[in-house]
């Protein structure tokens, strides 16, 4: 498998790190600084380098676009037009629907892997950086090419990560709350202490833990951020809105001054963090037992995806696929393999519910 | 010395098993749960236990109420009644308003050790609890006895903690933006995962360190939280309403769409979190020198706390104080240490700006 990659940063080159470790695949790689391309080289993330996305993309399997936000939609483009038809086009942005005009190409399949956020650089590189990690693909219903999906679905399973289908406005909307509003949160914070503690004062402020934690992240690279708060600022928006209703609803409770409605909400916190958190704790990589279904589809475009997101939506992890095509060409076989007994069932169920025929292997 | 404590908890019981281990300090226990007191003595927290408030204060040099926010201002009656004139008793309450009314005797001076938060319980104290914890003493500038106060200093300076006095009002406003906000805060960002996830859906949330981080007080014990977050509700509510006012700034940021201003406010909070987390890291643990100054004092109440009051709010560390009365119980001397040549010559300045003689030593 020959894979090309666009921008040969942190994600890029642990990219690389980990297709040529991982997956046997021969990289090349571009970067428009020149020795950034060199370094990747000298570092095993990339077995070639070239001068230009055209010459990276010649010949390609898979592309990975991971510039920065503001560069993706361009690289994307050039990605499309010098790939072959039968080449997957991805990208690793930390937003999803910025990419939309260049979307509609049946090739596209927007991706975005949930590592790597701590730091940048192609010398921080690691082939085990998306160990477990999940890696959101955001395929449009309508147009997204079964075999391709299938193609990237497999290259990132072998990366280490778990790929999993969502929409791209549900995407956007999700990392607004899990992400980019902590992050806001944690800079109003950071702005709220200083001006209470005083700009010159040196009172050594009683940090605990609470806010510590709470402020990590607070301007966190701006180079990275700026793009991620512009090109996300609708539904950051809708998330700060949102928030702060919810904070008028605290200060109601507080003004009440009674205390069994306090104790009721801050024992549902409790509850929803500990759902949340085990569910994503617990997610993907389980012991249980892994279920084979086998779905017959129609040979046309989106139908994988159709399928995928489903899934995605119901939370219903899909371990690997494989995607065979009948000699008739007009219909194929989709394998997929599901952890748990309750989920392979629930995945039958909305398989069927789609139209598709499926059989338990 | 006589410590006694009164609600032998965590706090309570890591005081008296650093009080026994550090101060050499005979250390009487009450609670009113009789287990909880035998396990206590069980544990070597107390070497005596008492039935009652009363005969547990009863010789004491120093008292510690250490039950829950609720039951403090009760207990604080109950112990400055039993207790003789030359006893300083003190709480550990997370608010310090709350004891306002019970604060006017001179023998009161509020305290707020910064430690213990993650857990509860006697069986889980430890000696070494409040190693190097700022431990807030909120004393009344017109009635603390100095005596008391610089007793009571001194003792939690060998429990291991870094005592520092301020304002009441300003820790509980301290406290509401650095602490209880950032809880508040941590509950509603899980309230609208939940939400934006949906109460019944399996999907797998996508719940990176960030939101990991900031969720991770959600739903703190409500046992101790409903107190906190019903006895400075005023606070938090100035809190809640500051922070929604900058969360409204950042939505008109993010609506104007132009980015070197989101850099600007990124990079802003970036600075702010780094020198407010650089001073509290590097905050009383020095290994800058330590100067010794000489202030004549007259001998009336409140004195000993304007001063750490006025050196607390310029953020100078007291590592120790001493208090020697002159022969004709008039004027006293009271001798500080102060580390680092900048916060002993502004510590100077200080004292000698409210009008008492100085002198380096």
């Amino acid at each position: 498998m020959r894979v090309a990659i666009l921008g040969v940063g942190l994600i890029g080159g642990s990219i690389g790190l980990a297709a040529r470790a991982r997956a046997d695949a021969e990289v090349c790689g571009y970067d428009p600084d020149e020795r950034v391309r060199a370094k990747a080289l000298e570092l095993g993330a990339i077995d070639a380098q070239a001068s230009d996305v055209r010459s990276a993309v010649a010949g390609a399997d898979v592309v990975f676009a991971a510039t920065p936000i503001g560069a993706l939609a361009e690289t994307v483009r050039l990605a499309l037009d010098a790939a072959g038809p039968d080449c997957v086009v991805s990208d690793v942005g930390s937003t999803k629907r910025v990419l939309a005009d260049v979307a509609a190409d049946e090739r596209f399949i927007g991706g975005h892997p949930l590592a790597g956020a701590e730091t940048a650089g192609v010398e921080h590189s690691r082939a085990d950086l998306f160990d477990g990690a999940t890696w959101y693909l955001t395929p449009a219903t309508g147009s997204t090419a079964g075999v391709l999906y299938e193609r990237l679905h497999r290259l990132l399973s072998r990366l280490g990560a778990r790929p999993s289908a969502i929409d791209a406005d549900m995407h956007d909307r999700l990392m607004a709350c899990v992400s980019h509003l902590p992050h806001v949160l944690a800079n109003v914070l950071v702005e709220q202490a200083t001006s209470v503690l005083g700009e010159d004062s040196q009172r050594l402020p009683a940090v605990g833990p609470s806010f510590r934690e709470a402020t990590r992240v607070a301007g966190a690279n701006s180079a990275i951020w700026t793009d991620i708060y512009t090109s996300n600022s609708d539904a950051i928006i809708a998330s700060i809105d949102e928030i702060c209703g919810r904070l008028q609803e605290v200060r109601g409770l507080l003004s009440a001054g009674e205390r069994s409605p306090v104790d009721a909400w801050n024992d549902r916190a409790r509850a929803q963090r500990d759902a949340l958190l085990s569910a994503g704790l617990t997610g993907g990589a389980t012991a249980e037992q892994v279920y084979e279904l086998r779905v017959s589809v129609p040979n046309r475009p989106g139908v994988i995806a159709e399928i995928a997101l489903a899934l995605g939506g119901a939370g219903v992890n899909i371990l690997d696929m494989a995607l065979a095509r009948a000699h008739d060409n007009r219909h194929g076989m989709l394998e997929l393999w599901i952890a748990g007994e309750r989920h392979a069932r629930h995945a039958s169920e909305l398989v069927a519910g789609l139209g598709f025929p499926v059989v338990q292997a």
